[in-house]
């Protein structure tokens, strides 16, 4: 048998917990799949004498970066320590010392995956980040391998567990988002602050690191448009539950023509949208192909042990390429120069709720703002307490923001309460 | 850029079209992805004057198999041919002229997979087969890879998707059984003889294959018990709706103690379930892993593109492995000898559905029969026309068949009208 392949971990917290315990439990599986057993030869951590889940001898314990970094006898280095400028460095490192590294780090991979990945390229060396991305599913190769020699035009996901558990609670059980976040807080879905999650730039990053793996295209992470749930109101789920829809928080990429588009927002889905039946805090990512049509990827979005479970097959990936010799072949420089598609450019289905005037013309008054921009309706309904809900069919971003500035402007309209893209029909 | 890699086709019906297709259309993609691109140097098909949805080149077809098999420049030879003997003799041919091959083909693949799957590695050829279980779901390399350090202990699928359609129209408008295998074939989703879809052993092919891959132990087509749809009443749908159940045709896999049982069945799902939401002809697999959990894979399960995409997703590995000379390796030996679960070992809940005697003891009598077996009531509910309807708690599958014996002896029960295994719980 060959010898034993030896890796380094930079942190052992949860995600560090859970790979440890999985290279300890399956090594006879590693075995088996690399015919050779791994070895954990060295794990940075910030506190040496903190009480831990897993038992690790102390002996494997470092605060110093240099001893997991520049190791000798070890090969691929897996970085679960979070954290953005020190990490970037620590990986630099890592791949100077033509040591292989498998991080599950979204905010550094959204931010500085490209430069990364080029200097694995350049020191032959790989660089995977299957457990950045929707924690378990195997998302980033189900694209890479699984649709190689398709098209995908399209990416959906519900990439965050905490606004999802939130907006389940919401719709399902009518709970209000205050109380579902505080819940969601109490059974440790969300953190103490939500701010990333809510606001929707966690999801922001995933979907920039998908677009990006996707389309073959320099998507950054300031492309992405983000409107988080923080301000969802009871009221539209329940309007939308009525017309057959079901909110969720959608992180949405679209290719074609070249021309890309990212976006991190609530949105209606039809009730019949395979998306539409993930609840609770997992995730799952819809990918549309020219040629395979719709597939989704669902499962658990974070966890120690699901996210490790990520962490080792890329693990087992790198270990196969360097034993096979193939390292560093893994990243592929975009294909396309990034063009952001423009507003007109932009075409969905929306919901808007208006809170009006209770005049008998108001009906007329609303429909000419509308046709004026020739933004066609599906359906317009009145609700108690002088609302109305507006839903139209296909048009522009560019129209949705002029109708809203007509409509702010108009003297029938009190307030604009709230405007949703649409996915899918309406009433299905 | 390297020399052009050059593949083979045995059949140009449905899928090989469509693998034609993206093989004229994907050039560029192929090319960014292997670095080369890739030919069709010959075609095999039955009849040289047919009309075809593709514009062929007449003098790449021919009826000779071996101008495909033999051909000296052709490295891959993708087999959509379908059917078994003849098919196996042409595939173990084409490896021993050292071809790569990809086949759709899960008659074959079920029958005789482990063989020809040997037969490759001692040629140093691949032989991948994606296609073969859920069409354009990339299932396959999906357990394969993504989870290959997790220990998978369940699997389960929605794997037939005329069984699939017929069981939506049925549970989602009441439409009878005959009704919707007419439409379902009238849409072109069910065959003419749909005996193999609707008497489960399409399904039970998928399972075979993917219990063998999950468990890495040597099921065979016959040790999977197999249950169609074709007796399936209304009623029993319409009850478990109100219990909160959705029936669907289940592919069951569950590895324990080294122990596997595998079964294709009508199977009532919690609501809850993330399976249930799939309808129509789509396809779905659910995959519980130790580490993991939870994890779905979704998409379509037939048509000529999505299957032809998973079909050119092999091809791509195939010639990557090829270019890196590491081809050969992807098929290891089960690790597991076969033992199957004997029916005390095999656990779920169940339905049943009695016609009775209306008599005050009826109740009594009929918990008396399932307390007399240990088997323990979720809930028993009188229905209309002189039926009961037990839910039972966790049981064994001997239990269960001893209590079908009991209940058939009973004179309070006028006959056994159905029963069903439940996966998950009931009213959720």
């Amino acid at each position: 048998m060959k010898k034993n392949i030896s890796v380094g971990l930079l942190g052992l917290g949860t995600v560090g917990s859970g790979v440890f315990q999985i290279i300890e439990r399956h090594q006879e599986e590693l075995v088996h799949q690399l015919g050779c057993g791994v070895n954990i030869k060295s794990i940075l951590v910030r506190n040496l004498e903190k009480t831990r889940d897993v038992q690790v001898d102390s002996t494997y314990l470092t605060t110093n970066p240099e001893d997991v970094l520049n190791h000798p006898e070890i090969d691929v280095i897996i970085e679960v320590m979070g954290g953005i400028d020190e990490t970037r460095e620590y990986i630099l490192k890592a791949l100077e010392a033509r040591k292989h590294v498998v991080t599950a780090n979204k905010d550094l991979m959204a931010l500085h995956g490209p430069e990364l990945q080029n200097a694995a390229n350049q020191y032959g060396c790989d660089l995977f980040y299957e457990a950045s991305v929707a924690g378990g599913i195997p998302i980033v190769r189900g694209i890479e391998d699984g649709l190689v020699s398709d098209r995908i035009d399209k990416v959906m996901g519900i990439v965050n567990g905490t606004t999802n558990y939130i907006l389940t609670k919401m719709d399902d059980e009518g709970v209000s988002y205050e109380d579902a976040l505080k819940e969601a807080q109490e059974l440790g879905f969300a953190e103490a602050d939500p701010t990333a999650d809510v606001g929707g730039l966690d999801a922001a990053r995933k979907m920039a690191i998908l677009a990006r793996l996707a389309f073959s295209t320099s998507v950054d992470l300031g492309d992405v448009e983000v409107n988080g749930i923080a301000d969802l109101a009871l009221k539209d789920l329940q309007f939308g539950k009525q017309l057959g829809l079901t909110m969720k928080l959608i992180g949405f990429t679209h290719f074609q023509d070249n021309q890309v588009e990212v976006s991190v927002q609530p949105t209606f889905l039809s009730r019949n949208h395979p998306l539409a039946a993930v609840k609770n805090e997992n995730n799952a990512v819809y990918v549309n192909g020219e040629a395979v049509g719709e597939t989704m990827f669902y499962g658990p979005g974070a966890g120690g042990l699901p996210t490790a479970t990520a962490v080792m097959s890329d693990v087992v990936v790198a270990i196969k390429n360097m034993l096979l010799d193939i390292s560093g072949r893994s990243y592929l420089p975009p294909r396309f120069e990034k063009v952001l598609k423009t507003p007109d450019q932009r075409f969905s289905n929306y919901y808007f709720r208006l809170h009006v005037q209770d005049k008998t013309d108001t009906f007329t008054a609303i429909s000419t703002i509308f046709n004026d921009l020739t933004i066609s309706f599906e359906r317009i309904i009145q609700i108690p307490e002088d609302e109305i809900v507006v839903v139209t069919h296909e048009t522009t971003l560019e129209k949705v923001r002029n109708v809203l500035a007509d409509l702010q402007k108009a003297d029938v309209v009190k307030e604009v309460k709230s405007h949703f893209r649409i996915e899918g029909a309406v009433g299905e």
